[in-house]
This record gives structure tokens, sequence and C-alpha cells, in this order.
């Protein structure tokens, strides 16, 4: 593995899980592996869960961590080509991201989509810049399109709780009061294809995710018929792809219930905002894997920053 | 110890005034105890004293340290059971404290007061929510009522100065311009309460602190008879707990000054007001023992966190 | 070396250039020195480079670094001897560097001027301040009115690029829409004085930096003239000194291009504004040094930090 922009950059994620859940159970046994090397993880937005879980599996592989908020400890970075940097931007990502990558041997990236401009957003402006002129290879920690750390710890928490060799995946949209990005249903999206389950999505009209990521994926607008025999549930709200960033629908009958789950397992990469998503009963029960998820966020990233060390 | 959230955790405060004595002595003889071992500093609010000497603490103790401002890096979190999350917060506390948990072993946690909202404040929710669902010990870095790291600071540097066997320890108020939270002298006054000193309170009328805290101690609004003949006097201000975080004083006679102090070491947590709790000429003075609380700040952490980590 | 707030702190320029490019070789061979040692980094303003260079090169050494955002993180400092404080400023300097002392063993300070109040930005108020009241070794990540960290680095980036004993370097002023401070040319001209090179300044009428710093060194006014066969060109911008920190000029034919820079290096400190101060054209050239001056920025610091670790 050479950087971890997006699933794609997987070669084998079968592989890939068995070794995030043998790092699982020995969780310090390579630091000599990340001895004098640094990670730098680099937010533009807000993180909880990404940036303790990556700062925890770079420090369990014995790396240095280097943390910088672009939004409030830096300035404003341009990233178009040949523009006349007299406004609000004072330094070019053709700067920052050559120097960053002299002070760090693996760089990690969250920056939100717009979810104004979809053509910037589509083009993953500020990953793909990054990625372009850093001399590291990159992570990326959630961008406008993609959260591919998440999607592969979903990927070990369904392998780690299936029963049945086939297990049936049910993606649901759910209501919420915001408009919010499609980066984990697309990459969710992306890995049950790459993964031998029963796959299929469920939102309502309007709400179709980007054709180009969803390809033959069933999609079925009544929940119930999508959520019937499932094994495993997982909730997330996104806002329209067609209508870019608008909320077109508020349907309180889309959250997730104790009857709808039925006797699946209930999945959400968190935070959820209870009895909008999912009702309190769902996730207080023994059926919600959120918890365990989130703990997998930990490995998940190790076994990615294991390989790019390996591959140094 | 299981958890630090106040002083009835400690189980025998002499004995861990000397072991933190001791680690003052020897600050790095113990690192093989926190190899590997992470700390969670999760900050409500602004911190200086506690964030750098909690972190050396642990640091000193070989353990990894993860800081996380909740109030910028982070999301609003939600405290209320049963809530409809439809509003402005976006994670509740029972997933944020069960998550975080995973990534570290202990956490550590400041959640100043409101001041306006009496009864929420002496529920301590955020803290008490914390410890509620979270799955490894929490550690008070000043909640809303208590300050217990400053308290046993206090208590060192007490034990390390006194020149005889029962000295006399006056806690005064003292002006402030600001309304100013309780949780320091609540925690002050409890722990002198646990030591063999002869202790009592003076403030002006109004300032009375919680009953069930100030419990026997004598409280003498006369600030002159109250200091006759003290060992430490340790100058705070508070807002009223009666009218709850009302300022009804500002009278600078309060202020503590040289011909006040008379032969007393004076005590203060720090940051101080100069020239309005107290005169430049006590601060610049070898009376002054603030700097030396101040940096027994890291050996109160060190010994607290040393006895959790004895405690896994 | 006791102390590095500025150049005269620097006994041997040619010997410290010289230990900065051996670290740079064995960048992790002197842990033993920096082994349960820690730096504070204070930081009064943003920071990209500085910030993280810095702390890259304390952890080469195998120090541990705390990072503290005075702004952000904490309250706001008294610097004022005797003052009453009862209004905005919480803690004082005297007990603010005090305190920070004793919990790192050297402290590292980034403290911009005001450009509006000359007398105060000279006097370097912040800076002294902490330096005069730290019981331990302060460096100056860019002060108000220096930067000897990347002054030190440009040295040594022209050390290594020089193709011949004494090379010309220019210094010249170069367009920007907002008023910059003088640090970094004032740091600049202090490094080439004590360097073996031929070194002049160019730049508008009115842009005169601060004569006790300029001193004997030869001021051209007319850039064409200055640029004449240099084999160093440093751009920077900066606002007036004598019309303290006004934008006098924004003449855009002062900005670098590859005709004006014909065979030299080009250095500038970043960020830099593409197309303002300098062309496209130059810094994507081969002729551009900025990407191996920020890189140096980390063997700059961690030759200082072993200098002042080495004094202990």
């Amino acid at each position: 593995m050479k950087q971890y922009l997006d699933l794609e950059d997987i070669n084998d994620l079968d592989g890939l899980i068995q070794k995030a859940i043998a790092l699982k159970s020995n969780p310090f046994n390579h630091q000599d592996l990340g001895r004098n090397k640094t990670i730098g993880l680099l937010f533009f937005n807000s993180s909880l869960r990404t940036r303790l879980s990556t700062q925890k599996a770079a420090q369990n592989l014995g790396m240095n961590v280097m943390t910088l908020d672009l939004k409030t400890d830096s300035w404003q970075l341009e990233f178009e080509d040949g523009s006349i940097m007299d406004a609000n931007t004072a330094e070019h990502i053709k700067e920052a991201a050559a120097v960053i990558s002299q002070y760090v041997d693996i760089m990690a990236l969250r920056a939100f989509p717009t979810l104004t401009d979809k053509a910037q957003d589509q083009k993953e402006t500020i990953l793909k810049s990054f990625q372009k002129y850093a001399s590291v290879p990159v992570v990326n920690m959630e961008s406008a399109t993609a959260h591919p750390l998440q999607a592969l710890t979903d990927a070990i928490t369904i392998v780690e709780h299936s029963t049945i060799k086939r297990p049936k995946v049910v993606l649901t949209w759910a209501p919420h009061p915001r408009a919010l990005p499609h980066a984990v249903p697309n990459s969710f999206a992306k890995a049950m294809q790459m993964m031998d389950v029963d796959f299929c999505i469920t939102h309502p009209k309007g709400y179709q995710l980007n054709p180009e990521i969803t390809r033959n994926t069933r999609i079925i607008y009544d929940q119930d018929e999508a959520l019937m025999n499932a094994d495993f549930v997982y909730a997330k709200n996104w806002s329209s792809y067609a209508d870019y960033g608008k909320v077109l629908c508020n349907d309180q009958s889309w959250m997730i219930t104790s009857k709808k789950l039925n006797n699946a397992k209930f999945m959400h990469c968190l935070p959820v905002r209870r009895n909008v998503i999912v009702s309190d009963q769902v996730l207080d029960s023994d059926q919600s894997l959120v918890i365990q998820q989130a703990n997998n966020r930990t490995y998940a990233a190790q076994a990615v920053l294991k390989e790019l060390l390996e591959s140094m």
C-alpha cells in the first residue's frame, strides 16, 4: 500500500481485515516499525473518534504524532494553480504539502465537503492537492466524498460479528436535522461491494448516492422490504446528491427502532443522534455494535499505517 | 484507588502525600508502569497549570498523552437521558464516554460550573455522566464543585512547609471582579478537614460555602480575627453560594497584604490577580508559596495516576 | 548556549551551521540527551513550519513536547509591573513564566509584534518578560523584532548551496497586501553580517529597516542594480519601520521574476504569496530553495536545542 485515499488503495481487503484483527490482540508488537517515524494529523474539520483512534494507532506502532488544526493553528491555503495570491490565502498547497512532507513520514488529512459546490467536492480538491504535492504517503481521515478508514472499520466489525457465510447487509438512510456529507455511505457501499455479502441500500426517493459509486447495488425505496431478514443494518443520514447538499425529507418513520431492526445487528459510524437516527432502545441493546465499531477504528488505522510503514 | 473524582476517593491522604513527595525526588522511576498506557485529557474549559502538569505527570510515568479540547475540536454533547436529539447536540455522553474509554486507559476531565444553574452544577452532570458511562478510571481536573488535584497539591505543600505539628490554616475569601466557582475552596476545605491542622474559613457575610462541605469548620466573619497567628493563609475568591453565582462584595480591604499576612505563608492556586487578591509585596516575598504549589501539581497528579495504574 | 533569543546568543555561527548539517545526516543520534526532558512550545500566534519543525527537532532528540496555544487554551496575561489586575488580564507573567518553567526544561515562545505600538514592539515585552521570569532557557520562535531560528536556517541553506567562497546575497523587499513584521529581515540581516558573504539590501524608499540592525550594510534603492550578479536572492515583504507598521508601497514591479533572478538561487521563509512576492516560474524552478529552507528549520532548531541540552 502506497497511500490510503480510498478503498481502491487496498490490494486485499480480506487480508487487511485479518491483519487488523490480529493487531487488536497484540497492538504493541510492531513498535520497531514506527520508531523515529512521525505521522502528521492535519484537520480542516472537527474530529473526536478519528483524531483519537488514529493517534492511538500510530502510538501503538511506536510512532510520534504531530497534530495541526489547519483551521485555527495555521493560515488559509490556496488550491488554485496560477492564482495571484493578493487576497485571503497566505500559502499555496504546493508549498504547504511539500514542506509538511519533510517533517512527517505519513500525512493524514481531514477535509469535509462544501455541500454547496458539487463539482469542487467531487474533484476532492483538498485531498487530491495534498496527495499531488506531498512526497510522503497520504491517509484520508474523511474527505469530501470518502471515509475509507471508517469503511475498513465497518468491514472488520461485520467480519467479527458474522454468524453466517454470506450475511445480508442493509445501508439505510435515516433522518437528521442538518445536511450531512456522503463520505460515509459512499465508502461503506464500496466496502460492501468488495465483500461476500448480500448488500442493498434503502432511502427515500431523491436520496440516490452517486451512481458511479452504487453501480449495480440494489436500491430499494421501501425500507421495510429492504430490512427484511437483514443481519446487519447500517443507518446513516446523508443529504441529497442529485439536489446537491439539500435536506429533502425529514420523515421520522425512517428512524431505526427495535421493531424494524428485528434480529439484525445495528451499526452506525457515530456521532449518532439518539431518537432521531435510531431509538434509545436499539442503541442500549446488545444488538448495537456502535461501540465495537468505534473501537475498531484504532485497529483499522493501525493496519493501514503498518502497511504504509512496511512499504517504505 | 479506582478513580479520582473527589477527595473521598483517597484512602490514605497522609500516605498519598508522602508518595507524591517521594515522586518529586525520583520522577522517572516508574516508567514501566505507564508504558503503552494512554491518558486522555479532555477539556471543556481553558487550562494552563492543570493541562501542563497533568501531561508532565503522565509523561514522567512513561504514559502517552492525547489531548482533546471538547469546546473546539469536537461536537456538542448531550447529557439528558431519553432526549430526542434534533437540535444542537450531536453526540450523547453515553457514546462519547464509552468510545473514548476504548482509546485511553485513564480519562481526565475539566468541566467548569455554569454558575447560573445551581441544581445542575451541584449534580456534577458532566463529570458524573462521564464517570457513569466510561469504562476506565476518571480523574477530575476541576469540575463544577471540586478541584481535588489542586487540593492534594495544597496538602502536599502544607506538609512540606510546616514547621510545627499542628499548623493553623486559614482559608480567606478575597475580592475579584468576576464571578468565580467554588471548586477550589470546596476541595481545599475537605482536604484540611482530613489533616491534622487548625483550620478556619473567613469571608464576608453572604459568602458561606455549601454547608455540606464546610460542616463543622469554624467560619469567622472578621478577617483580622481569623488571620491571627496563622501559619498558612490560603486566599481565594468565590462567588456567593446562597445567592448562586453572584458577586455580592468587592471590598478591597479583604485583599491580603504583608501586614495581614504577618508571619504566615501565603498560598493560592493561581492564576492570581495581583493587587486585587493579594499585594505584589506578598507575592514577591519568600512567604509566598504559590510557585512551589504549582510545581507540586505535577507530583499530585503523578501520585494519583500511579495509584490508578497500580490498580489496573 | 544558555538561551536563543537572538543571533547574538550564538558563540560560533560557522560551528553551529556545521553541527546542524551533521544532525541532518544523523537526526536520531542524540536521543539520550533529550530523554525525560520536556520542551514547552508556547504560541501567541499561528504557526505551521515553526510548530512542526521545532516539535520534530525536539522529538529527534528524544524530548517530550508540550504545546500550549496561549491565545485559546489559557487566560490573558499581564505584563505590566505593579498593575492592579481588576480588568481583563487574569495572570501575571511573573507567575506564568515561573510556573511553566517548572513543567519544562526548555521554553520556546512565539509572540508577534503589534505593528501599532513601536516602542512596545522594540522593547520585546513578551519575549523579554518570559526570559526575565523563566528559570529555564527560552527559545525565540519569532518575536516582535527577531526570528533567529529562521535566520539560522537561512544561513545553513546558503552554506549548503554556495558554489563560491564569498557569494553575493541580496535581501529584497517584495510587495504584499498586508502589513508584515520586521522579524525575518532583521534576523536575516544579522546572520549575513556574521557570515563571509557580499551582502546588500534593496527596498523602496521609506522601507529602511531599523538602522541599529542594518548598521553598515549597503542599502540600494534600485532593485535591478542590487540584484546584479547575485548568487542568492532572499525576498521578503515588511511594513515600514519609520512610518511604523504602514504599507507605503504596493509596487508590483518589485516582484521577483525569472528575469530578475537571472542565475541566482531564490530564498523565502514561507508562507509566500505566489505571483505577488515571486512568480510561479521562479518557485516552480530548480533555482528555488524554499522547500530546502523549510526542511532546514528542523535541523536549525535541533542544533539549538542540542546546544541548550548540552549546557544543562
